[in-house]
């Protein structure tokens, strides 16, 4: 006789609010079986919009049927809503320049199973991650700057086909990404902005904010859109610096606030914690 | 014709994990009519452990109904379970010694709304606390250490039954409790340490920690037990300080931390965020 | 007999960088019989500018001495400079608005002597703050914002010579000053803006902050100059906020970060640690 | 005609507080030509010791002659100093297990130029690091834990003087080294605790914070010494931590925790920026 098999498995829904949502949810799942092990939800008030979050266990049988039952809730409180199975691992796109400091951090996190995901390639219009992406046995695609920008996203495209890659990080990446391209992967691109924003967009972060004489550098992982750094933000770190520092040390120290806010990032997103919502995230 | 009456209750459950219980909790809300604002629910898987913790509105007749559901329920699943009315303002009891940076911090809040309390009165056994305390209109209440601790003791709780006060903030009180009073008001007296414990318990934690030389300073607020500086601990903050520090400069800097973390604690625990479990808080 | 009366002054320098500039100073003050007790000297090789701090102690006697060779000194290498005796406590005006969350935070440290300065008179376009000006009899008037520009700043001069105030710090005063008064009291207004700058310029920072959703606000304070919210960088803090905080929360929260910041700033610019060059402060 | 030769060294000193001690430094320093490019000074009035750390630039032929003027000066004013060249790239042994978070941090930032040093080699009692060992071209030694302790350093000696290693860095090493052998190595054996000392010495430091509840985990390098975990602090780090975190995640906060702090330790250490006096650290 056998034990059934138990998964775990992550809800997430988010809806215009009104009563009794969390009461017909968690009612699907108890019906179905299910122990729920976390559970956040929140209301925004300034926008009536209902966010939840569950992570549950129950048996493979059930979920088909919890699915349905979702499902005709969603219909009836027009609910954007997820189910993930923990026990799908997702395989990510790393997309890089020259440097490497986020993409070890990211490597070495995943194989040391601190997050949960497989990296399916490693994209760059340079070559130096080659070394890193045969260490970890990932396969590189080189994609050149010599091609033009539609040309290149038609190899992206075919790239990120053939290695099954559900989502883009760009790991200190440098290029622009079309708007048509942006969109067919909309909220499925993470990118790792080194300055700390809505201050010093564009180029040269952190000459900028050492010619303001900011006291705290910071980093900041978002969305990629087509509007260039102004997706919605997902995390951000900051680090304290003085004024003996230069340029040089801020980049230096901001390697470490970077790599470690895009990792953080990342967590989250396969966690399955962030929502999306009128151009902001809300993280639960 | 009048609208029914709506009013915010938080909901507080702690017991032994088991399936549904999230599922019959918000039915007995939904079935109420209640709104659920936030919601936060977590098992320890260490310690299998169920903790919940809902922000709802709904009307005044329902509130009784609820209580009577939610109290069946607790016998069948063992919980321990609050229900606050956020209608109603708790009454805290200030004790304090001569400085008074804490004081001001908790009476500021409280006067802006930053923090939803009625402080009831101060006590001291110094009369240095008298002045801020006309200022506020808190009354004062003298208790002399001549008096042997029994005898002070007495005093106390004379004190705190005429002005109804429903807990207890030492805000730098400097003297100890009996274990019986500390016993009497299990849970309901919040202390400020000035040491990041469970390092530097006992006196002078500043100069312990200047001596040991390290670079971070910080401020930890508890329950006060029994055992001293050994409670559970509610909240904890930092400071990063360098080594021109005298200490002097650590005490001048911890009474910041202090402040701070003690108006934190206390903010959590009249959210109603705090829950003891063996030996130590979970907040949610 | 009498022992001769020993002193603490601080000198500041910054000059075009050149060989042999701390040893030109420290050899004047050595042959005077001072004792330094905390030098700090940086050069920022991207700007080829020397700064030195220096703390010391000496005889009443000697400190004309030294502050005539310090002068033939900086004419050979166009240094400018400071000599501050820490017996002189700086005259400090605080203009306010109707929000006492700052005033407070810099009367009780000044009172506790956390940092050394009077406040000469507190002045706001709103009644709010007479009572705690009050409270720590430091004088209040009133300057009524039905007066023009011009009118105001007749006023705020007269004032201001009246209390014989050094400097003026702006606890969220909320009114603008015309590019005239500021060039007056350059690098003499300490302003508090309630945003991480330069993030967030202008009017109602914390409402931008939330609808972008970042997860980190902070304050700067910095030197009001009249190019608004533009002015050098003194001092910033952050704190890391949830998504579940309203904006009515990151108000709250915001006033914490703000009156920290603005009493760090102030505590700083008292202790001679702020240099200004090309339009940003180096912090010693 | 060939120019001068200009290199840059540190000057380190700690003596009994005096007059003229700063003047007498930097003359020596002036009449060489060289020149200072970032000094600090500091005495602690509590223990009345002076500490100077000076960065300078001058040609190697004054260096011999400023290293003799300061020696006499030495034994005038009882002096503890040290002059290092940076053109000196210090060796360095790693001690590990086999965690490699450390390990790639450290080895990472050498190889861009973040931290001025080589890794003479990695030396472990298990074989997982050999595989990080041979990417980066570093010797591994495998020191066996079936050898007894006195048999395990004879070796370690062995080791430690063919690779020529100036001093060691234990990241995670998690054996115990003797008495004699930290002494032999005194101030030159860096460690990574993974704990907030002085609190949670010794084994499973993050279960001992979980069961306590703390709000925020740290780490903290220091010099080893004959007492376990009990050695000078160099640098401590935080994170805070939610209570729905376990055990285990507390684990994989910390790693990122641990990495930091090992990496700013080592970097202080190396910029020459670290004193111990009194069993404490003092770092400028």
């Amino acid at each position: 006789m056998n034990e059934p098999l138990f998964s775990r498995y992550v809800l997430k829904v988010s809806c215009p609010d009104q009563k009794g949502l969390i009461a017909s949810c968690t009612q699907v799942l108890a019906k179905a079986g299910a122990n729920i092990l976390d559970l956040t939800q929140h209301t925004t008030l300034d926008l009536k919009r209902f966010f939840l979050r569950a992570v549950f266990e129950c048996s493979e049988e059930s979920i088909g049927h919890i699915r349905n039952h979702i499902e005709e809730l969603a219909k009836r409180c027009q609910m954007d809503w997820d189910l993930y199975d923990n026990a799908h691992t997702r395989r990510l796109a790393l997309f890089g320049s020259k440097t490497d400091h986020c993409i070890y951090e990211l490597l070495l996190s995943a194989r040391d199973g601190d997050m949960r995901c497989d990296f399916s390639c490693i994209i760059s219009n340079h070559h130096e991650l080659e070394n890193v992406a045969s260490q970890f046995k990932v396969p590189f695609y080189f994609v050149s700057s010599d091609l033009d920008k539609p040309a290149q996203e038609v190899y992206l495209r075919k790239v990120l086909a053939e290695t099954h890659s559900e989502a883009l990080v760009l790991a200190r990446y440098m290029q622009i990404l079309s708007p048509e391209f942006t969109r067919e992967w909309a909220h499925k691109i993470i990118n790792i902005h080194h300055g700390f924003l809505p201050a010093f967009k564009g180029a040269k972060p952190y000459h900028q904010a050492w010619a303001k004489g900011v006291k705290i550098i910071g980093a900041t992982a978002h969305f990629a859109t087509e509007d260039l750094d102004q997706g919605p933000i997902i995390w951000q770190s900051v680090q304290q610096v003085d004024d003996t520092c230069s340029v040089d040390q801020f980049i230096r120290i901001g390697k470490d606030v970077e790599k470690r806010t895009l990792a953080k990032a990342l967590r989250l997103w396969l966690e399955h914690r962030v929502f999306v919502f009128q151009g902001r995230t809300f993280i639960l």
